[in-house]
């Protein structure tokens, strides 16, 4: 990376203007640029604003904009619905914003073969909303689908609610166009179920947060939906009860659910009041939402009885089945409003993405409860027990001063990581590193991983214009 | 990659010994060397022998020998068990062949986590001979499984019968121990069902063909077992027949079967004669083999009955249905013995391993008879059609003289290439491009897309020492 970039003047202004057209152009604007300066995370510090927005219309406007910066060694930071919890599309180093809002159309829907061909600035829930008559579905969509981008989900390898049995958004992508750094375009994959030629740079760019090349068009493959599904609400009188009965699951019942997801009292309280709802049991320690899924009433009782069982064997009770359509979706309406609901009853906390091996979850929810003994801080957690993945988030206490806050959260955070790394685990599980995580990016990956990274960045973005500040330290 | 290597001589034979002990070091005898020197490719021109194999039994062997062939400047090959079909573990350049068969346990079955952690030289099949009473299976094994290493499967990123449904091998591999040219050691991923700390350097080493890194050991994700299955064989008058209900099975019948294979009439005799086998209705033009899984005989039922509805619709007759095992298992035997009856019968051939969107099949028949017709060759075909991915063999006429096998096949494939690609298909699925398919790699990749991938190897392997001659032409 280099030490230091240009900074962006009236000649180069003028230039981005000459690409995009003047409306598509903020500068100068600090109330305009402050919208495009930060994402959903908590925390203030990891805002940075931008010297420039630009919102290109095209494919070729993108390549003209990257051939600029990296003639002139101007930062790009690409940006899909700012919705990303970990400043993945913060310009940590200033330069541009490359807003990609405006290339948000569905181009193609392929029935024949089960493809959509999206740009990045598509909603993520529109593209199943489309499908809905087709009975088709886009299965690797993450919780916020009603406003995060695809392009965001394909930087960060979202993951989401079905991951247990659908899998992430890495599953479901078999084409990119993406423009380099350096103004090329390149087209990878296509409508393809299996490609083996050449290197799958496809899968190395998912995940990357934007750092290896701007993701310009996007071709995913889609499933039917299953005719039928039901959700099993499990009671459980406490976190080490609910936790422990997650790996028995699949283990036991031998069922893939499409999602195991955790909640602990705290969750299902602010949640409930957030949204002035009641759900069944809410008074419980905690609760597991599991939802299965099949083609058939038969099928589907089968399958949440099996898994049912496991769960009354390990001290749910009572475990309530909601099997219509009203009562799933409010019992799913809570599960995905936690995340705002605790940031609108504690403004002040850091949502962490704890991932470890499914096995290890009561052994890291033990460290958990340990760390916010000791630090005397609450930290609620829910999230994507099913599939390791915890969503821990640290609450400033009322007491603590700012600067006993930042101190004291660096260190819970190393020990929350370092927690999980012990287990096998690692600091994100879908939320990406961004810069709220690189200064712990070596509690993960070692020297050797990480220098090997860097020169797989450098082979994509030598002159290191691309999200700079992001996932490595320098 | 440099121009020339460093040919090994005593005193190298003697480090290479000291490593991995002299019975594990085989030099200076053509005849052993020789069984080092080719994979399961049919035409001998893509063989080179190599100048000495080591067998390492331990990561540390494996390093060691990096490290000396890095110093060295000596081009190392991985192998696995030599099945491969594009010449992907044929020391091309010289140099060493790194054999991985003493590096062959399966390390951990983790009935928790429901992972397996193995080493490389592993026969797949083994893999779910010991899970097969717990009732869990690797899912992402491919046809060869009896034969293959799992380490070969990682390499080429192997597909298989379950793919339809299930993926192929990167599906799986969840974690990665591999060394790299350089030799040093990194541990990738673990036992995590999400991880985004970082770039995703596993799914980019799966599939890299031994270019990027040896992997030394392999931590792969499980599933149940479904309880039941059945298949349907679907004979079909006419070729056209066949492959036109291939994107329609999933369109129509909403059901996503295990596995769409095809076989055409050819393919068919050949096999049952070789196998001295009667599968009913070998006589139709061409068959559809379409497997389905569940949980239990009335979700079975249903979905062979929907899927068997959209074959009739489209000319299927007879539809035979066989759900005991034995059955089961005469079918799908057939199927699996195809690519080696095929080479038995006609031993002079080109096995290829075309994929196309999974809607382009039909047009790329077309263009297969078309070129069949005018090069007056056979090209037996069969194959996963359900992913687009066709076995098409082009077969040598007894006519042809050697020089005109060699310059005709080299056009047809060239134009069989082309015609996939038109398609929005590619040259290879799931066999790897190796060193026999790395003269037409271009028709799938642009040069700047190669220029990057080429990069990325250099990241990896500074001084291209790492299987060199394949993938890409110099």
């Amino acid at each position: 990376m280099p030490t230091a970039y240009r900074t962006i003047d009236a000649r180069i202004l003028a230039a981005l203007g000459g690409i995009v057209g003047e409306r598509n152009l903020i500068a100068g604007d600090p109330e305009r640029l402050e919208a495009y300066g930060h994402d959903e995370t908590a925390e203030k510090r990891y805002a940075h604003l931008p010297e420039a927005v630009v919102k290109p219309a095209s494919t070729a406007e993108v390549q003209a904009i990257m051939a600029l910066a990296s003639r002139e060694g101007i930062p790009v930071t690409p940006r899909g619905a700012g919705s990303g919890l970990s400043g993945g599309c913060v310009p940590a180093m200033g330069g541009i914003v490359l807003s990609l809002e405006r290339m948000n159309a569905i181009l193609e829907i392929d029935l024949d073969n089960l493809m959509v061909v999206a740009q990045p600035g598509v909603v993520t829930n529109s593209i199943n909303e489309v499908l809905k008559k087709e009975g088709l579905m886009f299965a690797g969509y993450p919780m916020s689908l009603e406003t995060c981008f695809l392009g965001g989900n394909v930087a960060e390898n979202a993951g989401g609610g079905k991951a247990v049995k659908y899998g992430v958004t890495s599953r479901y992508i078999t084409g990119l166009e993406v423009v380099l750094a350096t103004g090329e375009v390149l087209r990878l994959g296509g409508k393809l179920r299996k490609d083996v030629s050449g290197y799958d740079l496809i899968h190395l760019i998912v995940g990357s947060e934007g750092t290896l090349a701007v993701v310009t068009e996007v071709t995913l493959s889609l499933l039917p939906v299953p005719k039928r599904r039901a959700v099993l609400l499990c009671s459980f009188p406490s976190v080490a009860g609910a936790i422990g009965a997650v790996p028995a699951v699949i283990k036991e019942s031998r069922i893939v659910p499409t999602s195991v997801e955790y909640m602990d009292k705290a969750s299902i309280i602010a949640t409930c009041s957030y949204l002035n709802e009641e759900i069944p049991y809410q008074k419980a320690e905690a609760m597991l939402l599991i939802e299965v899924d099949g083609n058939d009433d038969e099928e589907v009782y089968r399958a949440y009885e099996a898994i049912g069982e496991v769960c009354v064997a390990r001290g749910a009770d009572p475990v309530y089945v909601a099997d219509n359509r009203t009562t799933m979706d409010r019992i799913w309406n809570v599960r995905r409003n936690i995340a705002e609901a605790l940031k609108v009853r504690s403004p002040r906390q850091s949502l962490e993405d704890i991932v470890v091996p499914t096995a290890a979850i009561t052994a890291f929810m033990a460290r958990l409860e340990d760390i916010a003994g000791r630090f005397g801080v609450e930290i609620p957690c829910y999230g994507h027990a099913g599939d390791g993945n915890l969503h821990a988030t640290v609450v400033k206490p009322e007491a603590w001063s700012e600067e006993e806050w930042h101190e004291r959260l660096t260190a819970i955070l190393a020990e929350l990581y370092e927690a999980s790394h012990a287990l096998g685990g690692r600091i994100s599980g879908e939320h990406g590193i961004g810069n709220k995580r690189l200064a712990y990016i070596g509690i993960d990956l070692d020297p050797a991983t990480i220098l090997l990274m860097k020169r797989v960045k450098a082979a994509f973005d030598p002159a290191g214009i691309l999200n700079p500040g992001k996932i490595f330290p320098d």
